[in-house]
């Protein structure tokens, strides 16, 4: 069975997902589209040489009864009108992030798939996907280094175009909150938010960088240096510390030179590099797995926590406060996700 | 379009390659498969839910009107049979190594579709497509290290079981040829193997390791260790020496781990491990490039250049001399190869 | 000229320290010792063959007529009686670690170097002599990565036999109290320490690992790992991140091994083994700088602030506060040494 | 005992060795001088403020009565005869590197030593010093990597500025040839030498790089590359392989940087730098083996069979062939050497 998916939104990120679905990967056609820019929707299809029908807009993307699937690859703020449609048509929908916009927009689509009875919603946290986390995973799910302690992250980007007041928590660490519970098995339970001496690198105003401290239910620690206007490099770090050893997330694979005095590597500087394969794989799981009526990538469920949380950090940097961060407990709907992270 | 293909032999690689093409690739669908074992063909038709007839014999699949290209992953000794059948039935052929099991086969591989007038074989050398060596490439070609002067190189796998006589030369370097001068972009004039001291841990009787030194047209000297009986992993090493820097095949990416006192990242034990992205990308872009009806993969002429070094070599360890690597000169015909070598 | 040296404590650190001015560094023997246990004293006499009389107390050495310079080895809770008899005699004195047992004892040695006008007294603070810190220092204070933000550290030990209460923080943490701020050319002016899950594998009730968060007068923001049953080794890790760049610690050198399916260097176990360079430098820069008259090691001074700024992080533990971290204004007189750091 | 040294040759390295000697080390003092150039000698004394004499030539500083021991560090074609006096006189020298400057000039030391009765020549090999082979050596003699097989070096520096003919292998390689057989604790039996294309960087008409492939009595086989025109930094590499698992020489230990979008640690450029701590525990040990009237450094026996090896690989360069590499038997006088390679 052919999957025939409806792209809701033909910016930059959805024309990549339609060419992964195309040229790439296995099992899905892209049969429907639209964008609020109709005319580049058009572009789209026939650019792409897709055998896809352009949609006045998502709401008929979804109503269409040649759509098995949604993907919503729109402007951030229209997310959540287009999953709950989704899931009022009964259709399996890949969201990029955010979920949505707030935390109660989260909940509210948690609570409509909830009333669905069956999960249809997959958000795109492509981490997961990264062969580097999954291979972390393992290590710390083997318990190769004891039961976790601590956790050392950063996450550095070479400049911040256009970043502004507190995007570096709720645009770049979202990443790193979804990845990192699931990594451990664990949810948060608190926040903290300390301002290093700012570089004098970045846009006038910009506080650059943040360290945010989160705690665990298991009391696992956790320090992310979130730092995006670092000049080198697109760098993503993870250490792992363990009762008997630690375990750092590769760094990607480059060629080893000896050169002007220098034993180097290549460290990335544009950040689609970084996860680029993991969005194939992200995606090719979410077809196979939507084929066979399952479900079991990032949950609305793990949506809504990112939310939480990155809200807990925004107020615990304002505050200057540990903040705790606290969740309605998780419907036992959630429970059958394979993806699910133990309450 | 998508490509429709006939697998011939339905062995452990026939399958890899039937799953990847069914599973994980875009474009091409399995429709025909035969093995001597026609049961077999048979269970994996069932198993891998294909939707492709089983044929009697290899000839019957490359006359199929049904099949669009061949795939040739039979018993060796059978490659070339199958590979001038495909040619002469003017389909794309895409067969795995050796092209043939002598250079005279290659030969009159070569010669057919010389004289049938059009680039129709493909012989599955896929290091070509492994990430490492292609970014090994861009830095020599870039001239990020200068003209290229050396290369050291080291085969190592852990444990040969089967393996005598020279099978190092003819079973384990014919990968080594075919990348180095794809690398380089050279051509090899001259061979020398050395003889060193003979682990314990080899099957009795067996030579490991050799020293192969190869000489190209422009005087780069090549050494490459192949230790097929290393017991530590499989591992496969290339530096590029230049005028002014050295460049490494990149190590396969793994979590680098501090425990019992060592600082430590994994080395894969198992070949399959090794370069199993690299056949999911050479199987799509000849998928990609047959639908086109372009053919720049490794040539029939690329086989038989393989197939002339590695007889030079097995001389060369006879003898203990060095002997010359020599070849007619190579057909204009493979001038419209993008792959090509310059002679 | 010769420096002749008295030695008031013949224990481990002691005989270490008589053995490297006797066999291995230049300028300066050992003329005088003393114990507590004299049998003791008597006996590393003889076993080193020193040309050294064995003195009734501490008191003696630092009064003989043959002893040109101290230096204090004895048990930390008698440092600052022999330090500031020392500087009564107008005598150099080298004290390990601590200067004192309390910021106040540490203060009265300060009080007494400023009365008697003249700099006598250096700390044992090793760090700031290993080659890896010096090489560290250079990048930094080259701008080789622009201005320091953040510092991430982590020091891990295997096991801490017969540590209780507070020793991480009074007795591992000091070495990185001192060595960070002589790294950053700053000082400190908050605490905070945060209680991560609790390693099973420490002694019974012992709080392991802790994170020590400190704040410099420029903002920059240090953590720190010290976890001291990490099993795995003892290992020392800084980096440094700067507005362009990161600098980490050099790891020890070692041979790279490929073996039993790993690649992997060697983490050292023994603390021993760590600095055992250092020292040697250390004491050499010393003897040298004492012999022109000079002092340019940590100073009493240096010795103070550690005392100031670990009592500051016991508080942080217990009230789980920022603790503010206030020290009298530094002495003029302190400026004139080498090796301080500007307020 | 304070050992009393006379310097033959007050050039560069013979003025390392006064100031190691004087301000590093510890048991040996300066007590004569002399270098054709008496001013020069008499200026170092003065600028070393060393109680040394200076004398009219090397004899007389052997002759000399307040004389123990002598460093030789004249040019190279005198060694031979300050050597031999030194021998004549029964004093132990210290000769840097060639011992002579022909094989036979070697061999009249050996043989004059042989009848002295006992051992008094150390020859300047370095490298047998470095905390790196030394680590290394420990690794192959503990069988960390079973019985070793081969061996795979590289001997690269930035620039040869006045290299000439086979300086390369008369000049640079020794310190390979030296330092590979006590590594291995073995023999070299054949030398042939490969002539790889030129870098366009050398001075013309030089050669450069060579591949130097050396056999020894166990079969081992080594290949060493030297290239001393590589332009990026000075660089010695070694890989021993053995049955079990590889190990290399250890890199010297420095910062690691991300930077500029590299990862990268200093690689060092000046030779000088790459062995200097070698140096330092050479003449220690040194000094400490002669008062105690042993002899364990490199012998005249060794630098006999550095002589022979050279000549070999220059025959070998020459005609392009395989050549033997023999030598007389080795005295069973040296048996009695720590140092002693078992033939």
């Amino acid at each position: 069975m052919i999957l025939k998916i409806g792209v809701i939104g033909t910016g930059a990120i959805g024309q990549d997902h339609i060419r992964r679905i195309t040229n790439t990967l296995s099992g899905a056609e892209i049969v429907a589209v639209t964008d609020v820019n109709a005319a580049q929707a058009h572009a789209v299809v026939e650019r792409e040489n897709l055998n896809a029908k352009v949609y006045e807009n998502g709401h008929d993307v979804i109503q269409s009864a040649e759509v098995d699937a949604v993907i919503v690859t729109s402007w951030g703020p229209t997310h959540e009108e287009f999953v709950l449609a989704s899931i009022a048509a009964g259709k399996p929908v890949f969201c990029e992030k955010p979920l949505a916009t707030t935390a109660e927009g989260c909940k509210r689509i948690v609570d409509a798939e909830v009333a669905y009875g069956k999960q249809l919603v997959q958000v795109g946290f492509m981490r997961r996907y990264d062969k580097g986390y999954r291979a972390l995973k393992k290590v710390v799910d083997n318990s190769k280094i004891g039961e976790p302690l601590m956790v050392h992250c950063a996450h550095r980007a070479p400049a911040a175009p256009g970043f502004s007041g507190d995007m570096a928590l709720t645009d770049s660490f979202p990443h790193e909150i979804d990845v990192l519970r699931w990594l451990l098995n664990d949810d948060y339970v608190s926040a903290q938010v300390i301002l290093p001496r700012n570089t004098r690198l970045a846009d006038k105003g910009l506080q650059d960088p943040h360290i945010v401290l989160l705690e665990t239910k298991q009391g696992i620690r956790i320090d992310t240096e979130i730092f995006v206007n670092c000049q080198y490099g697109y760098d993503i770090q993870c250490q792992v510390v363990g009762e008997t050893g630690t375990a750092n997330l590769p760094e990607p694979s480059s060629v080893l030179m000896r050169s002007e005095a220098k034993l180097s590597t290549e460290i990335l500087v544009d950040w689609k590099d970084r996860f680029i394969e993991s969005y194939d794989i992200e995606l090719q799981e979410w077809i196979n797995s939507t084929v066979k009526g399952e479900m079991d990538g990032p949950s609305a469920w793990d949506g809504y926590v990112v939310a939480v949380t990155a809200d807990a950090c925004v107020k615990a940097k304002e505050t200057g406060e540990v903040v705790p961060i606290t969740m309605p407990e998780r419907p036992e709907f959630y429970d059958k996700s394979k993806s699910l992270v133990n309450s």
